[in-house]
């Protein structure tokens, strides 16, 4: 009897053993949160493991292109359908599309975000443990959509700004604003719904870590009033054409958000208009524009953040001249930083090499020209949006403390 | 001599007729205002044709699928892009997709919409001589987006809301409200993006046509906190279990909208909480919804508006009981005058057959029982967009003038 019920519960734990090892092995796989409403696929488990399924019956070759991960063909299954799972991914929102027999094609089961200029599919994997951009029972800001009319470019321009959640019951109070731009290919709404900004700050405030702040988020693609558009879309490059038709987009967007995007907010926000309560800071192609334009313009800003960006003029053999590069900013630190009262610089470790290398050369310049500088490495991450929602999540509680 | 002119004049005539007629048919195809920055195609030119292009070298066959408008095999070219233009279309945003040896496929080209309960392309295809949904010098509202926290559905639900121009510069006015609802497949972005309600309505209150009003949008699809999600996607039907699983639906966002959205907005707006100041609207789906909630409801609203939709309850071979049908609200129409400002019901007469016959036995069921109503027929124009941007441009106007 003793002998029976040991080889019973033995069995018993035999069979829970394997069953663990299963259920370890098939996953615990979910709908990902960046789903559509009732999209089964694709589907997120607690390693960050991705299953993704397209329907394509009449194709001969399917593809899975993660921007910044699994680039592999994909496996047909007898009912028409195409799978794939990945290997575990790093936490964070993962730009994705499908290529079928040589066409791109997002997810239907996906939501669609505007990245690498097109809209494309995310899937978005969770950090285990990690709430600072989960929705919570806090008081929350708000997010406006606004339309200004912008001289330089002869059009309407359209922002997304973030309003924190005391700017509409302290109605007397003005507010400091933060220029928050999004990167390469991407557009206004990257940072509420890729980042989850809005989130972040709504949860920083709440626990009482950022002050309230109004966040404002613009499209940095601009071309000047009845000039054709310069040709910065497409497959990134460094050819010369590129450059110039960069360096002509940069410079009419320095003209709109200078000229037109900050004096209408100004005029239409309960801002706190000076330099004191003014920052800007902006992703991987938006971290070079906040450089450019904040180095240029420290009579309007005092806080400068360029996560992932902001290397775009030291090339490998290049050293920085403090004295001469940016019109002789850094040649006096002291001077610059009773100016400047943050200047932040950021990378993920995952992030490819020449990138990398590029921000730790700037890094490495400042700090030879002793300019006080915050460098952030974000753990694990990629040239993605987690990377982004963590400098975001740094950078703000830094904003507007003197 | 004279002969010579008259000659070298025919000529030209000639060759200036040989070329309009030319430039006629190739067309003076413009790149879609839908597109994405730098996109080519699609083109559309001024006849309401549509050039779509789509790169797919190894594919056999490849689709054009219009929703409401052209499905057609598209024409390999020698560079590997496949290619269509097609008929002239009426005015108005169009959805569609390609489909690539079976797989469905957004085009790169086209800025993304919610639609068919997935991510999709859409064209727009001017209206000559049309402004009153375009962007103009007028002063705008601001479109917010907001989350509220909602007990009926467990969940934080997104909304967009927009304020007219006053509200920022009149802050001790309180404003009427319209709750504005998308259509089956869509969401809460509809009426904006491709709806362009907010533009509308500037349009409308700077040419003092329309009294400044808040609008809100909210998500359709609802679930109870707890329960599995109503199976309400995928292809429109009219099987029992899918007519049961959309009054699930429909019962639980009449719960939210009326239990958690209404306070919520009633708190965060200065809104006129009444029922005379409160109107309902939506297009197919969200007429349906809008009829089903308001007429139980009229202790809520007092202005109610169907757009292509709204007739779901009357089949072919059943003849509306107003003693019984809707709680009887409609058994003593001076009543119902008195208590409903405005009831709005529409179609566009280029909609399927079937759906203009369910909405002409509404409009005839509502005039034998001598219910004053506001009949509308968007001339020219499908179940699309079209027909409901015009709707609303009818219907602000008449909303609150009591």
């Amino acid at each position: 009897m003793k002998w029976c019920g040991m080889f019973f519960r033995g069995s018993l734990c035999c069979v829970l053993f394997v069953f663990f090892c299963y259920a370890q092995e098939a996953g615990d796989f979910q709908p990902a949160t960046t789903n559509v409403w009732g999209a089964e696929y694709p589907k997120v488990d607690s390693k960050g493991r991705v299953q993704l399924r397209v329907k394509a019956a009449d194709a001969t070759k399917v593809r899975i292109n993660f921007w910044s991960g699994p680039k592999a063909e994909m496996t047909k299954q007898a009912d028409g359908f195409w799978t794939f799972t990945t290997p575990p991914m790093v936490p964070g929102l993962h730009y994705y599309n499908f290529v079928v027999d040589g066409a791109e094609a997002t997810d239907t089961g996906s939501q669609s975000f505007f990245g690498g200029s097109k809209y494309a599919s995310a899937v978005e994997v969770p950090e285990p443990g990690t709430t600072f951009y989960t929705m919570k029972d806090v008081p929350h800001g708000q997010v406006r959509e606004v339309w200004y009319n912008s001289k330089v470019t002869g059009t309407w321009r359209h922002a997304m700004v973030y309003l924190p959640p005391s700017y509409e019951s302290q109605i007397k109070q003005r507010f400091p604003v933060l220029y928050l731009q999004h990167g390469g290919g991407e557009d206004e709404t990257g940072w509420i719904r890729q980042g989850r900004a809005n989130i972040i700050l709504d949860n920083l405030i709440a626990e009482g870590k950022a002050k309230p702040m109004i966040i404002v988020m613009a499209y940095g693609y601009a071309k000047r009033a009845g000039q054709p558009a310069p040709a910065v879309t497409g497959p990134p490059g460094n050819s010369p054409d590129r450059m110039k038709a960069m360096q002509e987009m940069f410079s009419a967007f320095e003209d709109d958000l200078t000229q037109a995007l900050i004096p209408f907010v100004d005029k239409t926000y309960r801002t706190l208009a000076n330099r004191e309560n003014r920052a800007m800071a902006g992703l991987s192609m938006g971290g070079m524009q906040t450089y450019q334009i904040t180095l240029k313009h420290l009579d309007l800003f005092s806080h400068i953040g360029g996560f992932s960006g902001a290397a775009g003029f030291l090339s490998a053999d290049q050293k920085m001249n403090p004295k001469t590069d940016y019109n002789g900013v850094f040649a006096d630190p002291a001077a610059f930083a009773k100016k400047v009262k943050l200047l932040w610089l950021s990378i993920g470790t995952a992030e490819p090499e020449r990138m990398r290398a590029g921000i730790h050369r700037l890094h490495d310049a400042l700090t030879e020209a002793k300019i006080q500088h915050v460098f952030y490495e974000s753990p694990g991450t990629d040239h993605e949006w987690q990377t982004w929602r963590r400098d975001l999540h740094g950078f703000a509680p830094r904003l507007f403390q003197k």
